[in-house]
């Protein structure tokens, strides 16, 4: 594991963004140069990240850099493949553990506040995926990242229509949308420090401190508004 | 008007960060330097902007720049104190015409869509200043960006509590949170490629195209939600 609590493994991913040499070096190297890339891509945003600084302060050459990645671009995406890989183990989880969409809405939301504050750079990462900056992947990684998370809303709202658990008149598509902004959002809200003073302007110091507060009022809205 | 939609006056604002000598030139000549200014940071994000580069696309020498602005900063800073203002305008003019808190909400919905698409690279620049890669202007920013905004939505919803319009038993700073969460999100699923992919992912290209459905859609969810 490195700082960002990753276990850098190189067999779990459908994608793979790295050249076969970065498989050869010693776990520790490995971690170090994806703990160093996190970092950089989380305090400055991709575009204004550099590669060369990345290898610097990891301590390798620029060259021993680019024989594991082709690019700037190729180790990003191995972070972001990373965050895919995240995402999808933790649907899984919540969709094993749940009972029904309620179930799954307050674990997703319990679990998104434990993920923004483990993963903070992470999360960091994230939120300036969705920017423009980054919209030479935009189409790419948004399909990846959201199409998982799309299908399992829709799903589980199907079958929470079909047993009558949600109104019948909700349109599961547009409930999906509306209920994983409010995840997103709230997740945002312990991940950049613009996202945590809003909360705090919106919330107040007290309420803030009360995360189940807030994570109980959010589910008493979402109940009423989908409950038949 | 620049191509941005936006006039370049130089007495509406509370704060001024560009310098005096920024007053002096000629209309069009300011109004060329922020429209450069504003696709620059718009499609690289502040970290990756270059302040040479935008006078060079502006046709003015760097040393007329810093004679405008002392730094990227201070140029930056004068475009979102802009968007400052676009907000506390459409508050305003959303407040004057709205009779309760769900048409306040809708029209701040249709408000946030059309400024989404008129002023699309106003809205990159508000969605990369809340990344963490802007932290070191993030507090400043996020007190004048949000307070506004809480404030307004915290007397909406007292007044709407007390005339009887939502449930007594909402809290209305969690209120506030979650609907302004909501809005956020629709406005910036018209902003970065990012967010347009991901709402036609979750909704569908026959439902995005009918915006009306999503708002109603939404409406409906939040009404639900509040009604006594």
């Amino acid at each position: 594991m490195d700082e960002a609590g990753i276990t850098w493994t190189t067999n779990k991913h459908r994608n793979r963004y790295y050249k076969s040499t970065f498989e050869n070096i010693t776990e520790d190297r490995r971690a170090k140069i994806m703990d160093v890339a996190i970092s950089e891509f989380a305090a400055r945003g991709y575009n204004a990240t550099n590669i060369n600084v990345i290898a610097k302060k990891a301590g390798i050459s620029i060259g021993s850099m680019y024989s594991y990645f082709e690019s700037k671009e190729a180790l990003f995406l191995t972070i972001v493949d990373e965050g895919f890989h995240l995402l999808e183990t933790a649907i899984n989880e919540v969709s094993a553990e749940s009972e029904d969409i309620f179930d799954i809405f307050e674990k997703l939301l319990i679990y998104s506040r434990n993920y923004a504050i483990n993963y903070p750079e992470m999360n960091q990462i994230y939120l300036d995926l969705t920017t423009q900056g980054l919209s030479s992947l935009s189409a790419k990684l948004s399909k990846q990242m959201e199409s998982i998370t799309a299908k399992f809303y829709y799903e589980s709202l199907k079958a929470a229509k079909q047993k009558g658990i949600v109104r019948y008149d909700l349109d599961e598509r547009l409930a999906s949308f509306y209920l994983d902004n409010l995840i997103i959002m709230f997740q945002f809200s312990f991940t950049s420090d613009y996202y945590k003073e809003r909360m705090k302007i919106f919330l107040g110091t007290d309420v803030i401190e009360d995360e189940d507060k807030i994570i109980k009022g959010l589910m008493d809205f979402v109940k009423k508004a989908m409950l038949p």
